[in-house]
């Protein structure tokens, strides 16, 4: 069956969050005095993505956008680091900037532009689609549409993220395939009838500290976009 | 205040759907033998469009994408025009196809190229997201998001289509503006507060039979996109 659509994890499939969100963050808080470990700072703050979205996924939480769960999540780090009376106005533009301001990882931009000329392409990310949106500007992507947690009003792995992105589409799941960087991701849109794919990011999270290689059988496991577009069935 | 987002409608604003209508019912129709006044076709067809969304927009009827009272609408014309049993797979075809082949006027895919540059663009359409993606690939259009009546659950001129397109950008709606042929739809928006772009489209129902100026006081009055890319203030 041909594969008519592929949706997009974002964070870590596309971008590399770990050494932008470091720049960003010096960016900011450089300037104002603080000298930390930026890419641990990094870390920290991601390490809170998770345990943010898992209240909203259990219904504990109403669907709030990942821009608020970012907020909450920074005001959360900053005095591990020390930070204590950072200026509204700081925390603010930090959290606005940070995760808007990533750079495609070298693939993504030439082999984004050669998937769509062979089938539809939206992100389903947790970002919500003002983020999505700013993002692709960044880096001049574009997209068919853009999906994921806001449109459905949950956050991946919840079943209902793909479903809603097929539906979007108008599409059979089996005709739409997950791309990640993430094993896990890769597994629930499995389970909603997704085709899959995984794409090597093997220092996502640091020098060897990624997935080199799915954990999990997938319906295609590619090295980058460039090489999942050359194997792709036209 | 600077506008920082501008929402299009589609249907008769940035694409001309009564000849395209006209000429892809021919296409479908004639090679079964069926010799109509093709542009009286796609009229009839298009004047079905604001009762079968009223049945939404007043709660008599639960959300349903526009492909789906497209295909209905279809149905209920066809013995109109004489056309009686026609097979399945035409009446599936045509409606699937009609309204995804639409050319844009000519002054909208560089004007879009050049707003873009400026401002957030979005449709704001009562299409659907799928109808929305072909009709944007089908002109070589390229959007920050898809949003309008699908993101929404329901049709203009219904306040909430146009609220959640400025929530999906985070916007104040005195920050957002809406862009229509229509004096209908921008005085509609302008109800939610947002600021309203007239575009002329003298030609839409036929030569001489659209909006040539806005029925009511709009923030902006252009003759088409490019005009306004002129005066949009930077």
């Amino acid at each position: 069956m041909k594969i008519r659509a592929l949706f997009f994890d974002v964070f870590g499939t596309l971008v590399d969050w770990r050494t932008c969100v470091a720049r960003e963050s010096a960016a900011t808080l450089a300037p104002l005095g603080h000298d930390l470990d930026w890419l641990a700072f990094a870390a920290a703050w991601r390490d809170r993505y998770q345990p943010a979205m898992a209240e909203v996924r259990s219904g504990a939480r109403a669907y709030v956008k990942l821009d608020v769960l970012h907020r909450e999540n920074l005001e959360k780090i900053l005095p591990d680091f020390g930070i204590r009376d950072l200026p509204e106005a700081a925390v603010a533009g930090l959290s606005a900037r940070a995760w808007r301001k990533l750079d495609a990882w070298p693939d993504v931009v030439e082999g984004l532009r050669r998937l769509r000329e062979k089938v539809l392409i939206a992100p389903c990310s947790n970002g919500n689609i003002s983020l999505m949106a700013d993002l692709a500007r960044h880096n001049s992507i574009s997209w068919d549409a853009v999906l994921g947690a806001e449109t459905a009003r949950d956050y991946k792995p919840s079943a209902g993220v793909y479903d809603s992105a097929c539906a979007a589409f108008d599409l059979p799941p089996d005709q739409c395939a997950m791309v990640a960087a993430h094993t896990r991701d890769l597994l629930a849109a499995q389970k909603r009838g997704l085709k899959t794919i995984h794409i090597a990011r093997p220092d996502e999270n640091g020098p060897g500290r990624g997935e080199a290689a799915p954990g999990a059988p997938v319906t295609i496991a590619a090295r980058d976009l460039l090489q999942l577009c050359d194997i792709l069935p036209a």
